[in-house]
This record gives structure tokens, sequence and C-alpha cells, in this order.
């Protein structure tokens, strides 16, 4: 497939403390995400994934997200996003809403059953999130972490390049 | 589901510091995964997960690995990673290979045509890795960062709590 070769000092091997920095965020993700999501289902039935979905939601302004934005602020594909939002919806926990502007279901809302099941859960997540987490961390380097996670971040985009067939509007 | 209660102040909602360092944590890795994907899929034909998996590969001694340590390198189930080195295999980028202690397949192995795939990809990953996180960093906050992550990586266990059904030696 033709590319555009990047210039070769930017392809360059990482050195020892560019792959400690990069390696380590993708290693200490993946570890965090396995241990909190078998607590999780442990104790709740609960996969990570579903819980972050559902907490996304509960944090929204009356409850509600665009199907995109929930798609953008969790690592699944749109597709991927609406097939656990259809489960969701199966198990009671989550509504669909339709747009002003779109006849299709593009928002979906948070239930009460889904509230009540986030609340139970929440307690066994937050304990774990710092247990495995944030006490490993000075209040200075959560700080500095903050700080970093937010240069990283694209700007809020919403829903660039979304079609009306993405369930999003 | 029985549970054992954390006590309240490990369950307390997380403040605004713990919030910025742990969502951003979640939103900046999901964000990084995204944009690293798209630009290997659109270049190499390669998702990012694969080229994960070659990679830890690459980096392990005679290029081979066990199965239940690329496991744990990668947020993948142990199924789940069964099915990518399936595919790799027919591919031809992977072999398998048995344990001297066990006659299933067990360890996988980078072939030339897999190192070769790799090659051409990692000039695009790394510049992007670059562009993306690392060169919004300064040379102080990667030390930290890798620090953290130190920290919050559990010690390397080894395969604990693998069955043999696990394709794990």
């Amino acid at each position: 497939m033709a590319t555009v070769e990047p210039p070769p000092s930017a392809s360059a091997p990482l050195d020892g403390r560019e792959l400690r920095a990069w390696r380590g965020l993708l290693r200490a993700h993946a570890s965090l995400c396995k241990a909190l999501d078998a607590e999780l289902e442990a104790a709740h039935g609960l996969p990570l994934t579903t819980y972050e979905v559902l907490m996304y939601m509960h944090d929204a302004p009356s409850r509600k997200m665009r199907m995109c934005d929930l798609a953008e602020s969790i690592l699944l594909s749109r597709s991927g996003l609406t097939r656990l939002i259809d489960r969701l919806q199966r198990d009671g926990l989550v509504a669909r809403q339709s747009c002003d502007s779109d006849a299709r279901g593009a928002y979906a809302v948070l239930t009460e059953a889904g509230v009540r099941t986030l609340d139970e859960a929440r307690a066994t997540h937050l304990a774990g999130v710092r247990r495995l987490f944030l006490e490993k961390l000075t209040a200075e380097e959560q700080e500095l972490l903050g700080d970093a996670w937010e240069r990283v971040l694209p700007a809020p985009g919403g829903c660039a390049g979304a079609t009306p067939g993405d369930d999003c509007c």
C-alpha cells in the first residue's frame, strides 16, 4: 500500500525513557483493566466496558449521550457500541431516544434500573481504582498525570465524520 | 451476588484530581489507540493489536513468547489471543512451537515474513507515537510516567492460574 514515509528521526527506535513512558502506559492500562474487569465480573457480573458506558451516561446531562460521543469516550467501534447498547436495552439498563433532527434512535439514556446497577457496582470499582492505581501515586503525580492527559487528548470534536447510518446525529 | 463491602473511604467518589488522573488515563489510552490503529490500518492493513503482538514477540529472546505471557502483555483474553495467533499463523507471520515439557503448541514464534511485516509498519507506528504522545510531554514527564507505571504494574508473575487447556506451559 502506498504510504508517505515519515522523516527518519520521527521513526527512529524509541530510547529507554520513551519506551518506559509509552510501553508502560500500554501495559499499565491493560493490567489495570484486566484486574478491575475481573473484580466487577466477580462481584456484580458486570464487565468493565459496560460499567464505563453506564458511568459516562450517568455523568452526562439528563443521563443521556449521543451514540457517537459514547463511542468516542471508550475504545469501541460504533458497531461494537451499537451491539452493546442493544444488549443493555434488552436488559432494561438503557433506553434509546431519537434526536429532534433525526427519526432514528441516536441517544442512549440511562434507565432507573441502570442507575441502580451502577450504584451497586461503583463501590467495588472505586475501591479497586484507588487500591490498584491512585494509591501508587503521590498527589503531585496525580496532578501531573491529569495535566499530561489534557495535552494528549484532542479537543472535543463532536462526531467528526459521522454519517446518518452511524446511529449518530 | 455476595461481596465484601469495602470501607466507605475507599469507595467514596473520586475528587477532581483523582478523576483527571484516572479518567484522563482511560480517555487518552482510548484516543491514542484509535488514532494509531487507524494509521496502521490505512498504511499497512494491520490492526494495532496485531502490531503489538508481533512487536512483543520481536523483542523476546529467539523471537518467541509463551502464549500466556503474550496474553498478559496485551488486553486480550487467552481465547482471544489464541484466535489471533491462529489467524497470524494462517497468514504466515507467526508459527507455533511446542514446549519441551508439553506436547501441545504453547509458544508463538515470529517468522521471517512476520519480521518483514513488522519492519514495514514500525516507521508509521513510531512516528504516530511520537507525534500523538511523546512530543506532548517533557523529558521529565516521560521519566515520571515511566516510574509511575513501574509502581502500578504488578511484578512479573509468569502465567499464574494457567491450566494445560489454556494453550500455555
